[in-house]
């Protein structure tokens, strides 16, 4: 299969980036932060989670974020929800979209939310449906499909199951995500051969962490496959917090570098974006770790010579 | 094209991977490196350049690091060389295999070596023609052919009428360098198309620096092109001496860890490497730049909590 002309890039860094920081980036910090996103040509931004703060302390003021930023006309604003509580907040506070969310792995589910793979559908669907009845459209986004932390391999026939039943509930499209980054492009080229066969491909998209350095090349592979959506997170932002730096989401900009190369549009202006990443490194007192942020350092240094 | 079963890794660290350091890291430290790497299966390691001091400070040991590093059986040790001068302090070195190297672009060769494609062929021809009277194979680096940071794009025609030339001169292997890791996939899909049909794949290697992260989506180009050979420093070493840590070569441990998920075969034992890493980034007195180190790091730190 051919490559395609154009690609959707979802940032993701707001929240996934976000979600594992240590130190509390001050509200306004993430609002500039998302306003200067919004500049940068990107349609797409999950802002925050709207999750219970008592796990995700870093996003505790998911309600002020979403009612404080800029909309830019033409941005869909979307915000995780795990429930029907985390929904509610979300509708309050007006965003675009939610995104539902779900692990292929019993055991990273158990450990993650507490509940099994199918005490977590039923929650889902409620969520879904309700959210839909609002006039939202909802994400889903189905976690550890490439491999978990806890049992290793996953078995795509899993993945696919809890795939159908998302989409059945009306989600309209489901991120499949490489939690740990552990999907090689052969494991990822097999099985979107499989997943792709039987689902279309305009309803899943791809959700890769470097956490190897394979989130490119898995990338190929996914277009390839025909699935022209992707997450990022800017600079790399994100991923484990015992790894610093090693495993966090693939960089948004060395992402949409990558495609630009190749001819494949994405409306996402590069220069624009490395701004924002220098707004939000210097936010939060580390450098990002993106190739394309290392470039862009390393041609100011050399201006300055 | 099927990925193949079997890949053959050159590791370049001690040479590409040293030559630009700015501190003189001291020979005995070279010599225990490459001794290290020598345990950790690689079957190829090119340990250094006999240039001319002036040029590369940083290698002006080559004759001691050359003739004091413990040669294991089944190990090639490979040196460049860049011409009869150089050639003749390899041979006396006793090296196993030379290799010689130019750039496809003109305006780099002129900068690096002051001399243009034309003015090098003959030099390299006489070179090559010594080197292979005295029983020693060798081997070709091509250097800027998927791009040039004087010239932008390099001619395909160009890389392919150099190639041609090194191979009637009697090199066995070209590697294909993109000493600014610019090469996009479809770039290096389109130019490998073209090349391999009229040069025959077991001729070629390729040598990708990961400047923008695209050296692995790369090399999964090369492997669907045919090509069974490949470059890497360790922890991703070299690069360009103003972008500290982001220009490297492709992190050989990051290229035999996707191989090895792949199910590709390439006889080098991952921790093994890591401990070799372990060694030159504490002689280096830095730590190095790989997925895998980092993953490998963060691994020893967890179990120390």
């Amino acid at each position: 299969m051919a490559y395609p002309d154009q690609v959707l890039i979802k940032e993701v860094g707001p929240r996934d980036g976000l979600q594992n920081e240590k130190t509390f980036l001050p509200t306004e910090k993430k609002v500039e932060w998302i306003d200067h996103l919004s500049e940068s040509g990107l349609s797409y931004i999950e802002i925050t989670s709207f999750v219970n703060p008592k796990w995700i302390p870093a996003l505790a003021d998911c309600y002020e974020v979403a009612t404080q930023i800029r909309r830019k006309p033409g941005v869909t604003y979307a915000a995780l929800v795990p429930n029907m509580k985390g929904l509610e907040k979300a509708l309050k506070a007006d965003v675009d979209e939610v995104a539902v969310f779900m692990s292929a792995s019993s055991t990273h589910s158990r450990k993650n939310i507490n509940k099994t793979i199918d005490e977590t559908l039923p929650v889902l669907e409620e969520t879904v449906r309700e959210a839909r009845s609002a006039g939202k459209k909802v994400r889903g986004y189905l976690s550890t499909v490439f491999g978990c932390p806890y049992e290793g391999e996953v078995s795509p026939e899993e993945v696919l199951r809890i795939t159908d039943r998302l989409l059945e509930m009306g989600v309209y499209e489901v991120s499949l995500g490489d939690t740990i980054g552990a999907g090689n492009p052969l494991q990822v080229e097999s099985s979107l051969e499989e997943w792709c066969s039987r689902v279309a491909p305009e309803h899943l998209a791809l959700h890769f962490h470097n956490t190897r350095g394979m989130a490119l090349a898995n990338t190929l592979v996914g277009l390839k496959a025909g699935i022209h959506t992707y997450d990022g997170a800017l600079g790399g932002l994100g991923g484990c917090p015992y790894a610093k730096g090693a495993s966090g989401n693939v960089a948004t900009d060395d992402l949409v570098h990558m495609l630009h190369e190749m001819g494949i549009r994405t409306g996402v202006d590069l220069s624009s974006l490395a701004e924002a990443g220098e707004f939000i490194e210097s936010a939060l007192g580390n450098p990002l770790d993106s190739h394309h942020m290392e470039v862009f350092r390393a041609s100011k240094e050399k201006d300055h010579c």
